[in-house]
This record gives structure tokens, sequence and C-alpha cells, in this order.
């Protein structure tokens, strides 16, 4: 069975509470406590092993490890489209880590804290003899109905993405920014005009492919249109696959991908003025239309399976 | 260094929020989200070799270690007199463990949501060849401004606790209930009357002197009065201490140590009709007056240092 047919369980008869407006199966789960603010509600762990190693010639300092494991987390507030407040943290060290090693640690979390300006709320802290494991949870408001979800992309949408895709694992996947603030100026400008929205952790094409599954649509995506990262430039001469590959498959490049109805889209792109960047890749399609790559002379193939999977993790 | 310091480095600059109102040090963080309820808000973790074993004699099965880790962030909620309304969980799981036993884990965690009718809102999954840790984050809610705390005790008020006190680590560690209901009537009989509460899971003397570092009082505490579980006296038969010791040392009782107002406290005991016992065991002194027991006859003797500390787990 493994991780994801857990999460299959997870998620087919989960407890709810009259508050909780979205389960398990989203970025994050959302909850109504106030009148006009919802709440985001994550949990996520980076993993020695899975997502950074301790040894070798890509070993991670501590607080490289603190700031990853606190950014992947706001990286599913961000989808939300919901800005974070408090988060809580559970470590698990290894006892042969020195007290420099924890304090560095700290020091990488508190340090995503304080670049958004939220609390760190409490924490918990056990030691043993195997691999460090880190455990986020990070609380995210924003107002009441208006959270962002995977499902309620429409055909005729733009798909629109921020930053540049592929080649993360060659270091941007220990200090990436997570997309709050682009998110948060997403929604100044274009209001509900979002249908959609998910962080890219599997890689573009099977996030996508999620984004489809739970929006139940197709879509087309422009290959000429799509932003390359220079480390997946880099990944493509070192492997020697194709570029297209790292950018459609790479994961953990934590940008989001939105769906977002084309006139809110195009009024978007033309006020956007971040130095981030926002571009149109594509768009969303009936679902019977499937979901194809369309190359610069107009040929249209179907989307590759290609996707970058944590062999050993899944969320719900 | 070990945890304990790095745990006063959490306390020491923690990051804050506006919205936050309690942060590091309690047994929940409390922030001010709604107009007219408070959320308590915790982060918890069982870790294998720590708080439960996979094998020899006192080996655990995977839905007792689901409950524990659940019931155990309940307990937290449930000293601040408020009500859990929704769980995440990141589950580390070890590769050799099979379907069934992530099952069963799963089991043992939904059936402490659905006791006390919370949500499981989400979750996360790993696997590696090290040992199994559980960690859960939990919401609570209640009355704006209404959370115990451990500060806030006076001079008077008079010391309840719940349920038998000792040996909790012969089995009740694993399938205690969180005195969650129990937390609820004392509310409801008691109001504005708690001054301050703790669970507790160091053992009745190391969390009594918690209280009373919060709250800058002394304590006495009747002896005659400790209510003596019988796996304490099982516990003094098989070890040759004294019950006492038990009673007094004894970790991970999870029962709940209440400092009210005397008229109050009256009222609550007389009105009081659950099944789990509420016992008067003392009352809080000035801080001068230091921390002492009192025997049957009137002589006072200093609290003794014992007390039970999970040697690699501090939280925040």
């Amino acid at each position: 069975m493994g991780e994801r047919s857990l999460i299959q369980e997870f998620r087919r008869h989960p407890p709810g509470h009259p508050w909780l407006i979205v389960g398990p199966g989203q970025d994050c789960a959302v909850l109504r406590w106030g009148q006009g603010r919802d709440l985001a509600y994550k949990i996520d762990q980076v993993v020695e092993g899975t997502h950074f190693t301790l040894s070798g010639p890509e070993a991670s300092t501590p607080r490289r490890i603190g700031w990853k494991a606190m950014a992947k987390a706001c990286s599913d507030i961000a989808a939300t489209g919901f800005w974070p407040v408090a988060a809580t943290v559970g470590a698990n060290l290894n006892r042969s880590l020195g007290d420099d090693w924890a304090l560095e640690l700290h020091r990488g979390l508190v340090a995503c804290c304080e670049r958004f300006a939220f609390a760190l709320a409490g924490g918990d802290i056990s030691s043993s003899d195997g691999p460090v494991s880190v455990c986020v949870s990070l609380l995210g408001e924003g107002p009441a109905g208006g959270a962002w979800l995977r499902s309620g992309a429409k055909p005729g949408d733009w798909l629109l993405v921020t930053g540049d895709l592929g080649g993360s694992r060659g270091g941007k996947h220990l200090d990436f920014t997570p997309r709050l603030e682009e998110a948060r100026r997403i929604r100044d400008l274009a209001g509900r005009g979002v249908h959609a929205c998910i962080d890219i952790t599997d890689g573009l094409a099977r996030d996508a492919g999620h984004l489809c599954d739970e929006s139940a649509c197709g879509l087309e995506i422009d290959l000429a249109a799509l932003p390359v990262a220079e480390a997946a430039r880099a990944a493509a001469q070192k492997d020697l696959r194709p570029e297209l590959d790292h950018v459609l498959g790479d994961g953990e490049d934590f940008e989001l991908l939105l769906a977002v109805e084309p006139t809110a889209a195009q009024a978007l792109l033309k006020q956007w003025n971040l130095p981030t960047r926002l571009t149109r890749i594509g768009r969303i399609v009936p679902k019977d239309a499937g979901r194809t790559l369309v190359e610069a002379g107009g040929r249209k193939a179907p989307m590759p399976d290609l996707g970058y999977e944590h062999a050993t993790e899944k969320d719900a």
C-alpha cells in the first residue's frame, strides 16, 4: 500500500467538524473560525534522506533545513492566497548533533517567521538515534470563503505561473522564497478572478494534473511560453536530458500555478510589477479535450508522464 | 545544552504576531482569532523509544500509539479549558512496517477525534529506516480571554486534581482519556473561579512546581488527601519504593491540576457528579512560604525533588 494508499484512507472517512469547510486533499484545510476571516491549516515535514542530506557533497546546513521546513509550509498557505499567522514546530533531532546545530536550525526557522512577520508560537523537541525530521504546523488567515483551492478552474481560464521552473534540486529547494507576497498581490489585483491554485512541488506536469483532477477539466500548455530556470539549463547540461523534462518534471519548484478568469488575468498581467516573473503558460479546456502540450508550430502532444514524486512522502 | 536549553532559546526571542496573546511556555499558545472565541494551538509528538516501544514485553500496538499521540495533544487543550476543533498529523513511519500497521495507527488517531467530535483536517506521511514518530498539531476553541494558564494562581486558592495519580507507565499512558469533559464541566461550574491549570505529564511534584514558577507562589499539599491510583500501589509493590514516590513522581498521569478560588472550588466540589474523581489536595500559599507536603499529623516537609522527565523531550 505505502503512503499514498494510507493517505487515501485518510481522505475517505475523515472525522469532520462543522467549522471545517475544506478538508484533506487540498494544499491546506480551511476552517470557518470567525465571521469575516477564514483559517488555513497545514502540517508539513522535512525528513533527512528525503528532503535534505547531512553528509556527502550535497550536505545541507541546519539553518537552511530550518528555513526550508518553514518555507515549505508557507508555500502551501501561499497556494490558498492566505497569509501565515503562527507556526508550531515538532523537531526530532539526532543525539550526535550538538547544541550549535540545534540553534542554527532554530535560526533558520525564525528567519522565515521574521521574513513574513508571523509568530513561532510553540514547539516540541525530541532526540533519537535516527534521521532528523522537522514537522511544521502553520496557521494562515484570509477573507471568509476566499481560499483558493485546487478545484474551481473553468474552461477558458488562463494558466499563469510565478517564477521560473526546473532544476530546483540543484540548490533552490533549500532556500527558495515562498510566494506569499506574489499571492497577496495577485489577490489584490485579480480579486475573485482566481479560480484555482496549487503550489508546484511534484513538478509542473504532475501538479497541473492534480489541478485538472480536482477541477474536472483539461488544459493546454504552450511550450514556448514556459519560463525556464537557469538551474534547469544547468541540470540538462549535466544529465543530457532535454531541458523541457526538467521544466515539466523537476520537483520542489515551490512556484504557484493559477487558473484565472481571462479578463482578470489580462488586467493582472498588465499591472504586474513585482520582481518575480508572472507568466501566462496556457489555458484550461474542457475535460474531454485532455491535457496537451502545444508546440510553437501549433502541433499538439499529450502531456508526458513526467514528475517528481517523493518516493517516501505523501500529504493529505 | 540539549533540548531544555534549546527550548529556552525558543522562548527567549519568539517571533510574535498581534493576534498571539499567549506564546511559548504554557500548555498551549493562544491566538485571538475571532471576536468572541479564542484559539488554543499546540504541537506535540510521540517518538519510539521515548513514549512507546515496538519490541519486548511492553511493545505497544499501532492503534494505541495513534490514540496516545492524539490524546496527549488533547490533554494540553484540556489544560486550557478549551475544546478541540481540528487536528493535523505528521507521521514518520518505518519502512519495515506494513500497510496494516499504518492503518491501525490511523484508526487510533481517528478514534480519539471521533470520541471528542473534532476533525482530522490533514496529514503528511514519510518513511525512513529510523524510529517511528507521530507529530500532532491541534486547534482548540474557547471563550475570548478565558484560556486557563499556568500563571494566575493566588494564595488561598484550593488545589484540585482530577482522577488518580501514579503508576501510569504500567499501561494507562497508552490509553488514558484526556480530561476534556472534566475541564468543560469545571468551566461550567466554576466559571472565572479557575485561576490556573496544568496537565500532569512530568509527575505531580514537578508539574505543581511549574505552576508555582509561573504563578510566583508556593503551595501546601495534604499527603492524606492525595488520590492514589491502583497502578501506583502495584508499581510500589513491584519496585519496593514508597507508594508516595509514585504518586508524586510518576509521569504521564495526564490528569489536571487546578488552582481554584475557594468559594468557587467549594461549589464545584459540591456539585461535581462526573465519574472521574475531583479531589482537593491542598492550597496555594505565598511564594515565601515555599512548597511543602503536610502530613496527616500536621508536620510539614519540603516538597521532594521527584519527577519524571522525558530525558529526550521538551516542549515550549
